[in-house]
């Protein structure tokens, strides 16, 4: 077996349908692609990873984020969410540009590498300069430029948001890594022809479309006011009820909301953490996930929540429901671990290509240290991964085929300079406040 | 100035009552004791360690642990309570030994040192295990021997228990380290009669009483079948609501409950993780804080959390208050680091010698590194802490003036070796069950 790639020496979870588990396990890469899966077998290859006994899965999805938010965190804490963004963010975005978001997602991919998520998926402005840092990253990603009817600090008037939407699709059509999709803000945000027209540009290029949905009570009141009914049953009037529409929060959700959802195929991606800080509510993710609808894991913007540590998140996920439910049988691990790799690649409409190493899928794998005093003894290394672990245990990162952290070193970034690049700017965000 | 060891170049947090932080300050320590706080200044020391801008902060003080039980972490989980104990941990606990409890507390020291705990406050059996364990780990703690109605894999019959306790406490009188108290395991598994003997070699040898109180909902309705009134109340009855009692979870309780642990100034740990996992409920901590109880932070026994990482269970003790109270403002985060540092060491009656930095304190201190990702950009170090940073941040540990932990490397315990004899006990406790 000739391969670019062999990562030996490890507890490989497929995450694959029958939710495979093999021990002293070998994958086998070649360029960008998984060509072997199984025990220990002769190979050669060009790079050896030795994993050290470690636990081999897929790579994690983050499936809602704002990655350039990254700078913004920590700025104010502890405060409603109104006064937040009218006396920080706001104010903030209204002086944001390229070099600015080009830093912050920079140093979103870094922490992203670095605690074992392989694909994101964003909405903010200035989109491309996310594809640009996360080609610099050598990171999967799909995303969306944020539309509203409100001016944009990137495309001023919506109609330069459709142009410049179609244009990013465009620009990244062929890229192994960077995917584009349409990106209507929220049901509140934009008005029924934005949000129409995200559907037709959806259609035309046949790419998801990224909304915040039923996050808030303030949403869902406004909406009823205005519409007469629930953010989801208006998307539903409107024709965005629909398998390629990729809904995050999803917590204020009535029975008849859930089923429209599923009948839909639409796809939820929860996030936990940032729920609970913003104290939005605890979206019924149990029920949905009962019911078979795709829910997916995300941590959102860093500024709330506040970090892209993805085991941290599914650790509260898997704890958040069973108080809410009372129950602690409610969201056990091996559940946690599918939203946060095949379940996040459905939700990206990317299952055949990432979400679980299989042969045959690209090569998106990451490694985590398990000879350290937290993670001993591991009966079971799905416990191990949801209760035990965080991001920082994660040794090696592959994305496409390619090692782009070796044994907790970035080699795609420099994280010395873009450490030093974002405290410069988090100096210019202050004086702006000031 | 003459230091043995110096700590400079960092963001002191002191925790003093005025809360003051020391921009690129210097810690003094002289022997076992803090002899300077303040900005850097001339000084010569035995030992100099440059917190490289990190954040230098008190030692976290976990109030509530069971940490031999780290080697049953992941053996069992998303499963009822009742089965989890009858399946697994009762059938263990027949056949519980002096080396299984030395090697679970030696892997749980080195643990909580990696990730920034400087002291602990345990109840288990074979106590004297887990003060050997300390000792040699250079872990400052308060140890109780739990005390209850049933046989003991250690003392056997409860008088023997008595007798244990008395030994144990008059052992360790003399230690800088070591502290004991006596352990009444629970209103529901004691008797009257352990629960008023508790309380007079607590009285004899003025130390503390460690209990688990108002956990769950099926405590409540026994203690309430049995007595007639709460857990709480039956204890103000019996003489054990006192300033000496430590009593953890405090779940469940009234406006009434609130008030008698008010009067009586008893202390509460709250243990967020483990309630939240094992579905126990959420205790009222942001009332008790309002109402002036001392509320400290514990992460129960690893086996129901599973880690013992302060630094997450602070983010999540805000973020579930947030949630339950549906208010972000609700448990900040300088009320969530104080939880873990003074008001820890107000809990264990060690007010006066750790829990700050202050001149005359024991020099219980750790460094945290801020050069990462995920803690860039720092606009504030107590969100940092509470939102963003994990244990893994953790670089340096500094207990009663020794350093135990430099650049992420244990200097007491070889962690290989006791992660070899972990795994070597995990295999046999396999075998047990099987």
């Amino acid at each position: 077996m000739e391969l670019t790639l062999a990562i030996k020496n490890g507890l490989i979870l497929t995450m694959d349908e029958e939710n495979r588990v093999i021990e002293n396990g070998l994958v086998g890469v070649l360029d960008d692609k998984i060509v072997y899966v199984g025990e220990e077998k002769d190979f050669s290859a060009n790079e050896i990873i030795d994993a050290k006994e470690g636990i081999i899965l897929p790579g994690l999805i983050n499936a809602h984020t704002h990655v350039p938010m990254s700078l913004f965190k920590g700025l104010a804490e502890d405060i409603p969410l109104k006064k937040w963004l009218e006396e920080y963010i706001f104010p903030i975005e209204k002086r944001l540009n390229p070099e600015l978001v080009y830093t912050g997602s920079l140093l979103s991919c870094a922490e992203m590498i670095m605690s074992g998520t392989t694909t994101f998926c964003d909405m903010y402005f200035f989109e491309d300069e996310v594809a640009k840092a996360a080609k610099k990253a050598g990171m999967r990603c799909l995303l969306s430029e944020g539309l509203f009817d409100f001016p944009s600090p990137n495309y001023g008037h919506i109609e330069k948001g459709y142009e410049y939407t179609e244009w990013f699709i465009e620009k990244w059509r062929e890229d192994p890594l960077i995917n584009v999709a349409v990106g209507p803000h929220t049901p509140y945000t934009c008005s029924e022809a934005v949000l129409k027209k995200a559907k037709e540009i959806s259609e035309k290029y046949r790419v998801p479309i990224i909304i915040h949905l039923a996050e808030t009570k303030y949403e869902i009141d406004q909406i009823k006011q205005k519409h007469g009914k629930s953010p989801v049953e208006y998307l539903k009037e409107i024709g965005l009820i629909c398998p390629r529409l990729i809904a995050a929060h999803c917590v204020h959700l009535s029975k008849k909301d859930m089923q429209l959802i599923k009948e839909g195929d639409v796809k939820v991606v929860h996030n936990a953490e940032c729920n609970m800080k913003l104290a939005s509510g605890i979206s019924p993710v149990p029920d949905m996930i009962e019911m078979g609808i795709c829910v997916a894991i995300g941590t959102d913007g860093s500024a709330s929540n506040n970090n892209l540590d993805l085991f941290q998140e599914m650790d509260t996920v898997a704890k958040l429901h069973k108080i809410s439910k009372m129950d602690p049988s409610v969201m056990d691990a091996v559940s946690v671990v599918k939203m946060a790799t095949i379940n996040g690649a459905k939700a990206l409409g990317m299952e055949d290509i990432i979400g679980s190493i299989e042969v045959g899928k690209k090569a998106d794998i990451i490694i985590l240290d398990t000879n350290t005093a937290h993670m001993t003894p591991l009966y079971n290394p799905f416990y191990g991964i949801v209760y035990s672990a965080t991001g920082s245990d994660v040794t090696h990162s592959i994305i496409d085929g390619k090692v782009v952290m070796k044994e907790r070193k970035l080699l795609t970034v420099d994280l010395d300079s873009i450490i030093k690049e974002a405290k410069s700017w988090a100096a210019q965000i202050k004086k702006w406040l000031s």
